[in-house]
């Protein structure tokens, strides 16, 4: 009926096939449960019968998922031994390439130096849904790499042909409506990382009015689950605060009124896709689409959380050595440390100030170890092309909002023609674009610590994986 | 409405993005094309914005479209010289290598040996329908490698990543029907190799009677294009004969009557996708498809030309030392030089049990240079699993089978459940599995020249690239 | 994509039209807005161009859906009043036809006499969207009419045009499933009539599980809205409770594994649509598609209320004269009237016998005063053919359940090769078909007040209009 | 997948209903098949179960669909005499109606001289594909009637209830491309009534280029068959010759730089919905369609031709008292009845002033005997609110527009702000709207032989069949 079921049924029918052209004998594999899967990794790659691939390849995948996380270790640590390159070949062809450097013995180089794992993982995808059983494949790979940094090699595969095979090109926006099957909905409620929907009824209310919209990029071959989406508040003035813009009473507008579009939430779906990224196409197209369908949207701006802040705030206040702050600001911020602070209208009053500056000071100048934007956030949206437009004090007084940012919201702004230029700023020259109010939050006089200049930065590669950008994955947040 | 414009629509936005971002300036490079767009490529390669990389993959490949032959052979001279790996980066991932062999230098070899245009081309897929221009690309590159061996490096990177974006999980089995879409039926029209299709009336006659049926294998992202195609008859009896299969007035049976499907044509569509094989996926799926669907069916047989039969027949009878053929067989045999000896009776059945024990020699004894069966189609459908079923003589009085064949055509039969021993038997073994009737057509006491030992034998990898088939590609035919 | 938003994106595109042709002038109405609609319908009625047509239909309806009971009851006059037939062409039609009963007189008097609102209420579908708006109105109608008979006349035309247009030929039977829009199942948590649906967990217990379905037919201009519902449990036994069969740890079954399928709740969705019938095709056809899909399936029943059954039962315990319950059995209910009955063991042990033949007499040999089976449920499973196979003692013991019922429930046979059989017993003979077991429940010696013999009972027209099927519309139960 | 698979699939299901409800005896009919139809009628009519009516219904359409001309004819008669209205019934409704008045004694009457053949054909929509079948019936009952006028009561039956079935409201209009399903196609090649399509090429040069279009209405229940379709032109002024439009080697232009949409040919597709008019609604809609997509169009226009002209105007050169034509311009048009005068420029341009003024005579002046303009396709712009914009002498020299019009064609122009007072000045008071230079060919000082007054015009129904209409039905032409 729909593309959903059109593909969903192509792989159902797919799904049954194969297990007639090969019968495995009886499962006599306790003794070593390793060895055995790698002999059927061997089989399948030395296999020629193809239906008898696809039957190996869901055999194969479906012991898998039967393992225990330290029999997937196991399981990993044989992919990196045992499924490398093959060292004779690849010590000739390094001979070769020695001898005579010619694109013959280079090819071969390449050839050889590829480790098998990569065929293996490629005719794993031959199994029915292979390709969501090897993401949550990676997604254990990803745990696992953390305390067994050797598997590095490993991920670097899966990574390599995960690139391949969800390229932009290969990727489909969709809106995804109140009028969406409710199997994908429910995986919007549950990937949701930024503001936590408490169920139907308020998923409902962030698809279903005019002025609300979301989006989604999914790929061909997992047509049932997103791989990332936003949601959109369609609004007559930039917001400031989350609680206004989601509540229920908020007064609805004709969605043809609305002069601006607030992403408010992006959320990653698929850790065992870290790294592959696709959320800067996601803005740039949505925007466009939005600009397609309602001419009178001027205005693209984000209403993002800013989720390293309270825990530089915190250095700084303890740092008598602190050039954002100032005795006086570490000061009036010690109430900071008192749970109420929020609720106090005093408090709130003496606060603001200084915190707005140290705001400005922590995107404009602040700056990690690597001489990088703290704010992972931060990095992503200007890393893109936008600009820091605002700071919204006390922007979000949910409990997560308080302890990572003391409430702190800010938006970026995105303006399609500096895009390029802001883009080539910050990743080309280090440079923070922002709005002159907030620059101007930043005192002249005091001298900035870690001048941020272009040629000193370390740039980090524009499409594959990026450390940072990995870490902020799974609760991804503009 | 329909899946193909679903997807088409969704290319068709794209196509229209990413120009707006990043404006080149005026196109001054009549001096220097090949430096042009050299420069264009390096940019893309190290360029961090999405969007501006999808402007870019943009313009190269709508340059790439305006380039002549000549031009075409330097630009792929450029990717050979210019965009292999780097070689510093390589000499030191060698030496580290040969330092520690650890995992991290080995996946470093692996990094610095893979030239540096397979991610030009993975970021040239970016450009609206890119994909589409870099088969057709592939397709010219195929044919400069003739002249040119070294760009058998160029290709091999084409041809590894057309692996995994056309891998076997990725595409989608879909009936070809009188009301598919017309622009996809005039590709039928097109690409269809074994047996012309005149014009739609023609086209209609092999899709519109229910006792006749399409299949063609479409990948996501071609939507609008297949890849490879089969036409099956539904009938009561194995045929021996193309034309009484395909005239007008040919009695039509209800489907559910048939008891025997017959493949009798099957064409590769894209040229540039040569060596990325689909065709046993092919046949079996659609074996499974057809049971599904029509129970009483339970014969599947092809009725295939035998392109090699005639250039091994004219050798055979010109060589005094033919064990094929005795002397007398080859006096017999004269007539065939005459044009019109099909048209007299006498002639044909003195000539019928020579060339068929003949041809069951071909198939069962002769072998190639390289100790292979001669005839791709047989390599195919044996190498598939299928069984030599029946040698019909005369079984197709075309002129092109006159010439390959002298008339001469094949069933193979495909026997679900001994498909896996059979492929064994062949890929394995170099057995050629063979009705009984066929091999008592070979006089036991003549010795084989080329006795086939399975120990021996060189056999072809299973999926990727192999030298036979690819010639037989484009006119492919079971 | 999918139809639904094909048929959806067709409306709205339609809804945008129109508007432009015909601008009304100011609405001044206020002072006489049932004299205004009037005008509006006459010029509707008489307008020539029909892209005016459209904006004037959509005027009228957007009128219609302000108006409050009042102004609706006084519409609905109006259109029992001014639009019925012209009463001078009526006059003269029935002169010409007492002269000659030729059939050009014929004609003229069936056109004569055919109320002009008939062709008003056509052209108001032609407002975008007017269908779902004549839907609604006759909602409103069918409760006017309730105190004015008289509006019986406008109903009969609303009736008429809806036997039209949602005539069986045109509804579409879709599953409805956990990838249905989530705008249709939100639907099917409101419709739900029988067992109530507490939200969206609990309707994905009854969708998403293997062993449960539910089917639902739509017209294709109300696409997005199911007219009447069912939702059925695979299991392997005929269940005799509904508790057991919805609780959520129950113990799922593959569906391949089932033997039975058991229709449990089936709802009529519009009001608006009461008396036009499609029940009994729904049954009928989930089984026929049931079947296919799991050929394993050889049971059809249904679990079903019988809400006609306490209000007869107090009815007998209150008579000295009941031939359906003797003195002792009416001493034995007594217990009935107190609210824990049900908890005792003791009391449940000494009532089930008495009231499980009671319910047998109620099914078999009670009647109400028009001469027919006293259940509407029963009345509409018997009318479809299916034989009446159990009697479940407490079977539900939901609040409702136990007021309406006394916690009884029974199930429905459906048995195809039986259906036309039972239909016609008792459509034709009103005799009610039941299982042995049940019509040894009631003792043969006793006599049966209301014989119903074949030939007095009065049988419902079998498309049309039902009284009893329409009160039991809304909460529309098997 | 795609909609029309949706609902083929659905009406395919529904096919094999019904069948296993109902086994019809041994078809012993052959003494007497219209005695054994017409009980099989009176069985659907008085048939409960409604499985059993599916299958009654296909047995009667199957034998109808077996029928010679000679026995549709005694079906038809059938249905007059015996699916009328019941006399006595209808005589009681006419007693009560006079004797009361009241809205119970009006239903009464109307429901009573209802033809019992209403509800048949309301049934017989039942059987699968049911109403295509009853298009086909009364494509036939066109035919009869001519022979037979008493068939019109039966005919209004049909075109009762098709009128309710095709309403507007359940219509949608989908784009005709080359992506458009091969079945669907090769129906427009066969309906194409203006200006034949040869074959699948000349198809693919209306459909595929940028700058050509294709909209058809298509009902829900008819998916795979168009009801009526228009081709569109898009260009750069407007044409004035149907040669230059079509030709091959035109000069193909981009879709967004076009100014003028040409509606060039309307085809009605189904002769048994003659009478059912959607014309209007169709080019209307194509112009709101069309300035959604290219905003840069401006002009909406045909091209047609002008059936009525060569008729009329051979009248008038025949008459000496023709206001239109004066002495003059009769002898130089006598040149006309030589085949060639067409190719012969001295003539051509002696010819061109006299027939351009007697054409402006011919749309402006000229009136047939009941009042009203001449040219049918004339009368459909005309009351559509189109105005006559352009006349084109020799704008077609195919044989049939030599013949009709003597190669005559004009423009007619759609100006949505004019259509609602162009139609009324039309319809309500006859007035042909022009452009002034067509005004200005009809000599002041001739004086109106046939005046028309807004008052003395008898104008058509709206929406009903209308005369006129349905004459130039299947070859309907802009």
């Amino acid at each position: 009926m729909n593309t959903t079921s059109f593909f969903g049924d192509m792989l159902q029918t797919i799904t049954d096939r194969g297990r007639r052209f090969l019968s495995f004998g009886p499962r006599e594999d306790e003794g070593d449960p390793l060895g055995h899967i790698e002999a059927l990794c061997e089989t399948l790659l030395s296999s020629r019968g193809e239906a008898s691939g696809m039957a190996l390849a869901k055999d194969i995948l479906d012991r898998w998922q039967r393992f225990d996380p330290s029999m997937q270790r196991e399981f990993m640590g044989m992919l990196l031994q045992r499924f490398g390159p093959r060292t004779e070949r690849l010590e000739a062809a390094i001979e070769s390439y020695r001898a005579s450097q010619s694109p013959a013995a280079l090819l071969e180089l390449h050839v050889a130096a590829e480790p098998r794992r990569q065929e293996l993982i490629r005719r794993l995808n031959l199994a029915p849904n292979g390709i969501a059983t090897l993401v949550s494949m990676r997604e254990a790979l990803l745990k696992l790499k953390v305390d067994d940094p050797d598997l590095e090699a490993v991920d670097s595969d899966f990574a390599h042909l995960f690139g391949s095979w969800f390229n932009r090109g290969f990727l489909v926006l969709r809106p995804v409506s109140w009028s969406t099957p409710a199997d994908i909905l429910e995986k919007i409620i549950r990937y949701e990382a930024v503001h936590h929907i408490g169920g139907w009824e308020e998923l409902r209310l962030r698809l279903a009015p005019e002025d609300r919209r979301c989006f989604a990029f999914f790929h061909p071959q997992l047509i049932d689950d997103p791989l990332i989406f936003v949601e959109v508040a369609l609004t007559r003035e930039i917001p400031g605060n989350i609680a206004d813009l989601l509540k229920e009473d908020r007064g609805q507008i004709k969605a043809a009124e609305a002069t601006t579009a607030v992403f408010y939430s992006i959320s990653n779906c698929q850790e065992g896709l870290r790294g592959i990224s696709f959320g800067n196409f996601l803005i740039k197209q949505v925007v466009e689409d939005l600009r397609r369908e309602l001419p009178k949207l001027d205005t693209f701006v984000t209403l993002s959380p800013v989720p390293g802040f309270a825990g530089w705030l915190s250095r700084e206040r303890q740092s008598e050595a602190s050039e954002a702050l100032t005795q006086a600001d570490r000061s009036r911020l010690a109430v900071l440390d008192e749970p109420d602070w929020a609720d106090r209208p005093d408090v709130v009053a003496a606060v603001q100030p200084v915190m707005t500056s140290a705001a400005a000071w922590y995107f404009l100048k602040a700056r990690n170890s690597n001489g990088k934007v703290i704010d992972p956030v931060a990095r992503f949206h200007l890393g893109n092309g936008a600009r820091l437009e605002r700071i919204n004090f006390l922007g979000d007084r949910s409990t997560k909002a308080m302890r990572q940012a003391y409430g702190l919201m800010v938006n970026y702004l995105y303006k399609l023609d500096d895009i390029e230029t802001n883009h080539e700023a910050f990743a080309g020259r280090g440079e923070v674009v922002a709005a002159q109010a907030i620059r101007r939050l930043v005192p002249p006089d005091r001298n900035v610590r870690n001048p941020v200049a272009a040629t000193t930065l370390p740039t980090s590669r524009p499409f594959p994986l990026d450390a940072e950008r990995k870490k902020a994955n799974k609760e991804f947040t503009p």
